[in-house]
């Protein structure tokens, strides 16, 4: 188990490497792994290492303690009160965010606890979710007076507009049920079947072709942005790619065969 | 109670506040309070007066009678047969639409009985949404010739693609519990107890800081229409402003002094 | 029945027309009716016959033999394994999906059996959907080395995008339940009902008026990739057009005099 180990402090946050699934775990389970800048930084930094990191397939993103995560860190909020801070916190924030979509490898959000505000966008803007059943989510910021604005993003791209202004506006909790009933997570587990709930799913995504994997994913989401059209001209140009790679044509010719592929990655 | 009270006729709008709760009922009961352009004009004059007035922290749009709103009013639709005539009509009536989104308050939908056409529109544009649960939902214009156009911007921005074509061109009606699975209203409850849920979620909104539920509002749709990217950067920015606001020191102050606030709206 | 020949082989596709529905069938049984690029040139030219034939009013999109359509011809891929094959293929298979978004009449697809990869995809495309209780849905690209990009993109217009995801990374089957949840079918009925529901959706549609649901599913897809303004601009215009259509003075003069409407589609 690596460490990215802060200056007089725990370890922030763990990281665990096994069979190609990297787990990173949040790991202020006194303050809720609420995300405080410099929380903030050691994910993005360990974010942006594993998606350098060719031995890693899928990553799980994981809280220690009780809580997911419970959002941002508002007593170092009010402690830096300048509009500077503010601004540079959030742009953090959305960077992280953006990193989540922007690399490489899948990520599962592996939600044990409660998932509020900052800690209900991480869910979101993972890839897939895998929650307990005792799991629940909210957007509370409104109830400190603070819309959460940058949770929205994620929000309201998982599921119905009505829904998420709803969360937003009244600040209250969601079950894991009707989470799953929205789309904010895939599947919902008890609490003692979360983690083989997670490896199953993180298996099935190793079994794959790293090289259709990372083209699909970047590809997901950039035709999401676009109209029909166009969406169509950029995936039909990545399947001719992603049909060119060694991996396809492994794959379709054991598929031919009806035997097991071997994938190169390339 | 107030009154918009048309020329030679019952008034078409009422207007009854409470608690920072602005009820306005359509009340044209005998034409199940058909948008007729007299009534859109009044519909449309109350919703920015409503959004001018700081004492107004949530709207609820009810209707007398029998329906919630049966949509356009067809007879006066043909007793101007003008091109012209239609043209302003419907252009009206999407400035109403937008009306609703680009108010800072929030506006709930209290939906008793049938919601057709542009009646189903208003519901599909209003930020929140409870219904009875004997209410129904159609867009029943194609059984007249009429595609619903205006109202499948609506509809189509609350549930899914195919679901909403289906609507469209069969002109069938759901009934509340689909509306609520397919996202069109947030909650369904009997008929008796309509009253007393809106004013609950009305009243958890009440609760709120002013200033963040409308920058939250207002970034709320804006971001709806960007890619993830262009959203992070817009909602970051709300976010460092909100949290500049009075309002957010005085929320997280009161939630670690575990108090509760007290709102300047500042 | 007619039937469109291809040169020394079964016919590919067949097309039978009863009461205003044209009902194109996917006739490669032994291939799971599998889209090899004749299939895709066959399917495009039909369609687009369709779409010029006034007598036909809605499409229904079905498979012979086992499956409703297991998606593109691996073998002919292998066969033809140059850049330049895949690049003509994707994009023949776009302007197949792009052809049933453009065409005036409704598209239904009848799903019987397994719809994977671009067959999943093929349904996600059409109009409406409507399955049997055993029919399956698939993006299994995945599982031979190849993203479903293209499948992606409808797919993720019609369910969440966690949801899409899932599918598309893990190749998993959802059952017909499901994707009517998700949003991916309309209706699911027993497998010996399927034609029965098929021809009473399309029942409902002919009985319309032809200028409203042609006007009215042209500007559907159009304004779904506008903001909101925009939307409700196009949306109040095409109104106003279908207004001074003969059949909505028609419609509105029928409904008025509790009478049935007689469309000229005018």
């Amino acid at each position: 188990m690596n460490a990215v180990v802060q200056p007089n402090t725990e370890p922030m946050l763990l990281r665990q490497d096994a069979d190609g699934v990297a787990t990173i775990t949040l790991n202020r389970p006194s303050q809720f792994n609420a995300l405080s800048q410099p929380m903030l930084e050691a994910l993005l930094a360990e974010l942006e290492a594993v998606a350098a990191d060719k031995t890693v397939r899928v990553v799980v993103l994981a809280g220690a303690g009780k809580a997911f995560c419970a959002g941002h860190d508002l007593k170092e909020m009010r402690g830096n009160y300048t509009k500077a801070f503010q601004q540079a916190l959030f742009r953090l924030c959305g960077k992280v965010m953006m990193q989540i979509v922007n690399m490489p490898q899948p990520v599962i959000a592996r939600i044990h606890g409660i998932a509020t505000a900052a800690g209900c966008q991480l869910v979101s803007m993972c890839d897939l979710a895998v929650a307990s059943d005792v799991a629940r989510f909210a957007v509370s910021g409104i109830n400190v007076g603070l819309f959460c604005a940058t949770p929205s993003v994620g929000l309201s791209r998982n599921m119905g507009r009505k829904q998420a202004f709803e969360m937003l506006v009244t600040g209250d909790f969601i079950d894991a049920a009707e989470a799953k009933q929205r789309g904010l997570v895939n599947r919902v587990v008890p609490l003692e079947s979360l983690d083989e709930e997670v490896a199953k799913l993180a298996a099935s995504i190793c079994a794959k072709s790293p090289a259709a994997i990372s083209m699909g994913k970047q590809m997901f989401y950039s035709q999401l942005e676009m109209g029909l059209d166009a969406a169509y001209q950029q995936a039909a140009e990545v399947m001719a790619c992603n049909m060119m790679c060694e991996d396809a044509a492994e794959g379709i010719d054991a598929f031919m065969a009806k035997r097991k592929p071997v994938w190169t990655g390339k």
